[in-house]
């Protein structure tokens, strides 16, 4: 198997800088829209056959190495017992946002195996079919981004009634946030008994809070849950999306392996985390969209800048778009792999 | 007059922290939502009597030390000849949005006095009736800032075409930053000749570059654009939303005060600025959803962690919701002032 993403997650030495793409199972992808145009998103989510074929096409048609479930990370959300959809218009709608003590309280801490066995068997079949392939890399948000959209029933602009409760309530967004963690806790570990091999956490609304916020509020809970995780021997992920002014107390976080979004330099963000993790990402995934010779300058400026890190994971500063010409994506990856060798 | 506001900008000794809100003039004040009741959005900005009369609102009700003219950053781009509409679910929408050779020849570089002889005349009055009270802000969007909305035609959430442009097309990228460069360094020229004692640039987007885009295409317009007014002995400001990421580069555009978001440690930020600018900032606007109590505990901490900066201007981090308390702004305009006295 192609070891290479493990290993530069250990920091230890490498070949070439491993990439992947996050979202890299997408609309982007032709082969993606024909099985979408004969499902639904969460059909698609809760079919473990559908779920694994999307799976592994970047696999196939990018050369990446490493694969990483198909899902969404509001699966485990309606598992706690809210309502989901997803609107084409509105994105991801939940039911009922929780705002109350007796919101908290009707959310359960799912077992993984009773609520969403789809998502385990996902993870079986992948595991089979890359054998000696790629890893497989399973996910989860991370509390507080969770906790956004449980509170605000869907995306937000300003997360209002998030730092609302935050401020006016503390007890209350505490209990929630534990509720969140374990089931969090519960869901990873799960996925890494039936076979991941590496996870990531994404806090794609961390970068929304305050230096202050982070620090007192959220972080605690990002420890405790990486923390829980570290009795397994896979490695742990923690991507922070607009992480910049919060990446000094997120490097402190336990994981091996800090994401990081484009908007940070890369060679500030590697002297930052220092030599205990390695880092990921950082490229602008709006690059995909200019012509390749200068993809292939910015990924050697990343390349470059990401050097002295303790292992570098290559990827974009976040999720591939839909509209990206595909060719440009596979000739990043080509690049990554032919620069960094050289 | 209380010209402490001007003394901080030039980081003179001050007796206590100067304070303005950004939007202080807004939705959340019911003086304002009357005035609001009887004219739309545009209109009010048009007409110089209603514009200074809201202006002087939160003069009068938080006891903030300056004002700041009434008006919207996409005046000027509704001079250079695109069609600007606000519609109360999108917000701007600007027709026909620029992303041709033919859309970027097509815009014009405004005579401020010709074409938005009303945004002078607010001054005017305002001048007139702040006499020996605070002195009062005129502003501008930042050229990049002002690019987006004219390229994507509104507000965005990837910037897209604003990307797509500047990778695919450098050249007629550079050309629409000239364009806008011109007008803005015109547009504040002619406030300032009116009568504004100090001029802000709002940055708002420049935060989703990532520090290679900002330092090496947008950043040197910023520089020209603050170089073209440093003749003028006004105060210039340079806020930059989401700065964390750019903000070693930012620090350098001439500016007199760096404006940062609450995104970024005030510690770190004063720091990294050093001593050649005063700063503001930066308290996060949804911590006034919050009791008062905390609303102090937090003024007191960007307070302690700005005492190093040669000037602090005291503000929050982005602009005023309007759903926030009215007496929780007052409170914190309040402890600023109590609390930086002591």
């Amino acid at each position: 198997m192609n070891d290479i993403f493990i290993r530069a997650c250990r920091g230890e030495k490498v070949e070439y800088t491993p990439v992947w793409l996050m979202r890299q199972a997408g609309r982007y992808l032709s082969e993606y829209r024909e099985v979408r145009s004969k499902v639904d998103f969460l059909t698609l989510c809760k079919t473990p056959e559908l779920a694994a074929k999307v799976t592994l096409q970047p696999v196939d048609i990018l050369g990446v190495d490493a694969a990483i479930l198909f899902s969404d990370i509001l699966i485990c959300v309606e598992a706690m017992g809210m309502h989901l959809e997803f609107s084409e218009k509105k994105g991801p709608v939940l039911g009922e946002p929780v705002r109350t003590k007796a919101g908290v309280d009707r959310l359960i801490i799912p077992d993984t195996e009773d609520s969403m066995p789809f998502v385990l068997d996902t993870i079986k079949i992948l595991r089979r079919e890359l054998e000696q392939r790629v890893p497989l890399i399973g996910f989860s948000g991370a509390p507080f981004t969770l906790a956004t959209y449980i509170i605000e029933g869907g995306s937000s602009k300003n997360f209002v009634f998030t730092k609302k409760m935050m401020y006016q309530n503390p007890g209350l967004f505490g209990a929630l946030m534990e509720k969140i963690t374990s089931t969090v806790i519960e869901y990873l570990s799960a996925q890494i008994k039936a076979g991941a091999q590496a996870v990531q956490f994404f806090d794609s609304w961390a970068g929304i809070l305050s230096t202050y916020d982070y620090e007192n509020i959220i972080f605690p809970y990002v420890k405790t849950a990486i923390k829980a995780l570290k009795k397994f021997d896979v490695p742990i992920f923690y991507f922070v999306n607009d992480c910049s002014g919060i990446l000094h107390i997120a490097k402190k976080c336990g994981a091996d392996v800090m994401g990081i979004d484009w908007r940070v330099d890369m060679e500030k963000a590697t002297k930052m985390i220092g030599k205990k993790m390695s880092v990921q990402g950082n490229l602008d995934p709006l690059v995909l969209f200019g012509p390749k010779e200068q993809i292939e300058e910015r990924v050697q400026d990343i390349l470059n800048k990401g050097e002295s890190a303790r292992g570098h994971i290559f990827n974009l500063g976040h999720g591939i778009l839909p509209e990206t010409p595909v060719e440009n994506a596979i000739a990043m990856v080509e690049a990554v792999h032919r620069l960094s060798r050289a």
